[in-house]
């Protein structure tokens, strides 16, 4: 049960020519950005100017590692090795902290980008090595994770400091997982109902899933999407109505102190 | 005039399932390693490999980063815009970094690799571009350049301490510029030309140029390549050469104190 | 001087999850499209669609290459030697080809993109290989180049059709090149001074340049842009001006009758 | 039950300035080769010179497509989707038979390679969409498949000549699948061994398994590995003890008469 949250949006998705986003728009709604980081999406122009306008909004920057698929923009699952995995975070990590160190900042945290993210949460051995590799960069880092994840274990086992992450705007199942997207009723369309699920999940840890039963969880950030006039609708929405329920929004490294 | 020189080498260049250059042999004769940094070459498996080698044997690690050309090692020449040499490079470093960090070790160096060496010799522009990026990483980084480069003015001129390379089987022109490889006369074939080319360039500070007069440089580290059995008897004979004739083989890291 | 004009524009430059240019509206305008083949933009999902798409409007469909330079679209100067401009051409022919005859159609043209169409004006030994991949590929297809250009010469040289291209909404300089972007009145953005231009290109062969004297040249086919807004708007004026000035708006393929 | 067999290798596998296998001297103990079309493994330049070499000895030219996975040289499993299989496919066979044909030569079967050919064994999906591409592509191509697969029956259903591949240095399981590489006893590492059972297989149909039982398979082609000397030591037993066994070793096309 939380008092607070932080609200995180993927950043910095553009690459080359091709522009990806409404990042100037979202991030004024947000606290903490994943900077993509030129496997999955980004590139170091891309990064260094996202990594600028995050600092200069005094938004959380965070890396957001995926997998070598700018193709499939790291969401197909891929039979990597942990310790491919391993390697693939900390050289990402490395790239992105060159940028925040240069323009005179600090990195908070590092979330896995799609199918890493995905394939992280069953995994204890991809989520192991993801986990050492943020703490081998700094042991500092938050790691983000679906909440209860593999993930969170593992970054909570290497003594990382973890934030559990919700979503406003899918549906659950009973055993915790968000309904499969090609599901009818996998996502929430209206904003208010958003809102609400996101309310219940940060102030009393619980969610209503698919067979009407709850679901206790931890709502340290809520992932928002930033993507398209809707979403940014959504954002705006849960913005305005956390602080009327007396929950403060506020990036996730204010919450926990430097150990 | 020196007494003492520096023998570097591309290491790391090896990508997937691609093995390219004889690592664990070079490593023995030189003082520091040049590692790929997956633009050019290399990539983050083989980047953790090739640093633990570099600790293990107590060799100066250095970022070799290059133009996003694997097609082409990192060879054609690319009309890249300064600022994309700037972030490209900042990139690569800090992607380097996190191995050598993570491994409890520091950078050395950064040098340049293939087509963004050469452009940098001689663009102003892009070697400012470079020498700021390295500056901003870690301003305690050296910069490697080709011997009276546009690179090492840059780096000298943005407070970096910096290693004029020599090269020693190629053969110099009237200017200082090394002899285009397609022209006859571009290498030096014969290991004891080439060892006494490099004794001369270290300790008396010239080297005779292709119409037999001298011209006048400085010769902090020796480019040395390591692919080949022809290429190994060479750094072979040019280690065993230089203590004989009184000039210290060390890392170029060790000469400098740290500012 | 001719009677009748072909209208050409990029299509198919998407790449995976990143959407690029306005297809569905802009072929309405245009007769003949340049499909990326995945080296510059593109994917082998976005060809398949692209071209279905052509091939229902009735549009030419058309290769267009580019070198190996996603992240800088192809834009960038690379030094790539004529063995591999062939070998790159001709790879990415074969690859759109497969889908054109998958679909039940016939490629019409190869346009060479950015940084090689550019490159292909000036150098004759890169023309030339263009050129030989465009015939090795299919005798019958037709090579677009500047109007006046190295690479139209090479294609006549070895025997190809070829289609001398012009631009409406750049200014010439006295020599018949294109006014440098980077200098002021580089573009025309007045939509009927554009129009006017093409209409006297393709009707007079003249262009006024720079210091206000006549060029003479070829125009077979017509740049046009399709990304914005305003880009629409030009090619719509330009597609009513065009019959109303007598000229008639025809793919280029059924202006030459097949060899 | 055959008197005559096929012997493939994957060939063309270099990359850049990266080299890869032995192809000019595994070249003469085959009869078809699998040439790599630039996603896993291979690029223009390779693919003309392995196509200019393949049609000078007279071996069967194949396409050898893979996922996008250079990094991994396709082997590790992506959840790329049936439609985007049969994109690929089909733009790597494209982007190679523009090199057989402009050399003059005819492309005369397909082989999917790595992750691709072993997740169209199991999956119909997958293989039908590959099956379309190699049809949509030309009808008259030979599709290779794992005897037994999935792919082959894909194949079969679409009407295209198909054939059946056994694995000379690899033990199967009772239900006809390879033994995992993991396991103890997955290689047959004595070249007599393996002569025997290619024998076996295709003048019997049949290969004894793991359990001692006899599997029922077809084999109208060998796979035939190329790096390395004992590989070649393997390949040349295979190729003298054939003959010896009144086994005709033949490239599958000229087995097949033209549909």
């Amino acid at each position: 049960m939380n008092d607070q949250v932080d609200l995180n949006c993927d950043l910095g998705e553009s690459f080359g020519a091709y522009t990806m986003g409404n990042d100037e728009e979202i991030i004024d709604l947000i606290t903490s950005a994943n900077v993509a980081c030129g496997f999955h999406a980004g590139d170091p122009s891309v990064m260094k100017k996202t990594v600028r306008m995050a600092l200069q909004k005094g938004v959380g920057i965070g890396a957001h590692p995926g997998i070598p698929d700018l193709a499939g923009f790291g969401r197909r699952t891929m039979a990597i090795s942990a310790e491919e995995a391993y390697d693939l975070t900390l050289y990402q990590i490395g790239a992105l902290d060159a940028f925040v160190r240069a323009e005179g900042g600090e990195m908070q945290h590092v979330k896995a980008h799609g199918a890493l993210y995905n394939m992280a949460a069953k995994d204890a051995s991809l989520a192991e090595a993801i986990a050492e590799a943020v703490y081998a960069a700094n042991p500092e880092l938050i790691l983000f994770g679906l909440s209860g994840s593999e993930l969170v274990r593992a970054g909570e086992k290497i003594g990382l400091r973890t934030a559990n992450e919700v979503f406003s705007d899918r549906t659950y199942q009973p055993d915790g997982t968000l309904t499969n997207r090609r599901e009818p009723n996998a996502l929430i369309t209206d904003p208010d109902l958003a809102a609400n699920q996101v309310v219940r999940m940060v102030k009393e840890g619980k969610v209503q899933t698919a067979d009407q039963t709850d679901f206790a969880l931890c709502a340290d950030t809520v992932c928002i999407h930033g993507d398209g006039a809707a979403a940014l609708e959504f954002a705006r929405r849960l913005k305005d109505r956390l602080p009327e329920e007396g929950v403060k929004v506020e990036k996730i490294g204010s919450r926990f102190s430097r150990k």
